[in-house]
């Protein structure tokens, strides 16, 4: 049987320890590709590259795996992948692994995650994986553990094209996880902060902060089952349609 | 009664023909505030920046209406306006107009509606407007009649708090508009293509190109409604967890 085309790509760029545990966790289950962005794209959401044209150039950063660089975002990866070099689409594609939380609503501004939507929408089985650690010489042992778990599945169950799956894993020991666990997306929010500071010239410039308040106490919140040491799947569609307000706006005078 | 504050932003610039004219279109429901990104965001979907810091400068752009220019992307326009420059949460937020088409999936990928979901984020009413013409010189004179009409409603109806509108105009006369259609986001891809040159130097580099097949026949689709001269709004949320697969991946050996 043919092996599998697993297109691997992240948002905190070709040289983080994230995506080379990524590597290194698929490259038994089929074909790795690896195409990622040149530099951190952390928080880049959906974004993709109009205004500037984009370069693409070979790696040798992973022995004996074809990988490419790009000067976009995680989503023109995933175009550049599919449309420019190999003019195809590949069987399986994985973003991460995080060095970050991605789960709850941090899902809409995660490159990492947006280059799993992007594959969803391509009808890709897509999955995008985060840790709970920012650090960037995080462990990913538990990750890596997860990562395997799943892409068993993905190579066994029929997945439901025209989505993705958000997986996090908390930031524990493997003996210390719970386990894998089907959840929806936390209600959380950003109460977010501005760093304002002084150049040399006395001129002010901003450095967003904020904290993270996961407010969901709901038993199938990610952010719940994260918080109890279970890693958590949400399936992500990328219809926004909020199908359940159409009859109450339908009453507008418009 | 207090009027009431309605924040104003884009992705296009603050220069661009489309905020003008939804300033233009807007300013008599209230008092209006513009903080819009200093250069084109297009594209960017909703990212945030977080690698750099962000400047934020006032303008006087709009006569008699307070403005500022910021360096960032659309969603950093909306936070530095609630959480820097006005310490408060604005009553309305609008954005656009946008020079071009954010129907169907295109909003994932478009700033002015990532700005309008960051607001709903914030449980602000919010909508973000969008003409089907990328002209810098486009005519605005139909969306600015379908920005009043919607204004008369979000200022009299009750809001579904956490969640936006997306509005999407055809290029049509007012008298040519069959009027505005509450639908859902229709199903349409981009079929993506990369036109490869080479520099000075002899180097690749590439422009993201593509065409956007606008598949859906359905009655209820924003991308039919538009080819048949209706004005769109699709109610959208931030929720993108498909809440439909959780009974089928919990089937899965994880």
């Amino acid at each position: 049987m043919k092996k599998p085309l697993i297109l691997v790509t992240n948002d905190d760029g070709i040289t983080a320890k994230g995506i080379k545990s990524l590597v290194e966790a698929v490259q038994e289950f089929g074909d790795v590709v690896v195409v990622a962005p040149d530099s951190p794209q952390s928080g880049m959401g959906h974004a993709i590259t109009v205004n500037q044209p984009l370069r693409l150039t070979a790696s040798t950063i992973f022995e004996g795996i074809e990988a490419y660089t790009c000067t976009g975002t995680p989503v023109d990866c995933v175009k550049l992948a599919i449309y420019e070099i190999f003019k195809r689409k590949p069987d399986i594609l994985v973003s991460g692994i995080n060095h970050g939380d991605n789960s709850s609503s941090n899902v809409l501004y995660s490159g990492t995650m947006s280059a799993a939507v992007e594959g969803a929408m391509e009808a890709i089985p897509s999955v995008g994986f985060s840790l709970l650690d920012h650090g960037s010489d995080a462990d990913f042992t538990t990750s890596k553990h997860v990562v395997k778990k799943v892409m068993q599945q993905l190579l066994t169950q029929k997945f439901p094209l025209g989505t993705c799956l958000n997986v996090n894993i908390p930031n524990c020991a493997v003996e210390d996880l719970k386990g894998i666990k089907i959840c929806r997306q936390g209600k959380a929010h950003w109460e977010d902060r501005f760093d304002k500071r002084l150049d040399q010239f006395g001129k002010p410039y901003y450095w967003l902060t904020g904290e993270f308040k996961r407010v969901d106490k709901g038993s199938e919140a990610d952010t719940l089952a994260l918080d109890q040491n279970w890693a958590s799947v949400v399936p992500i569609q990328y219809d926004m349609t909020a199908h359940h307000l159409i009859p109450e706006l339908t009453e507008w005078d418009l």
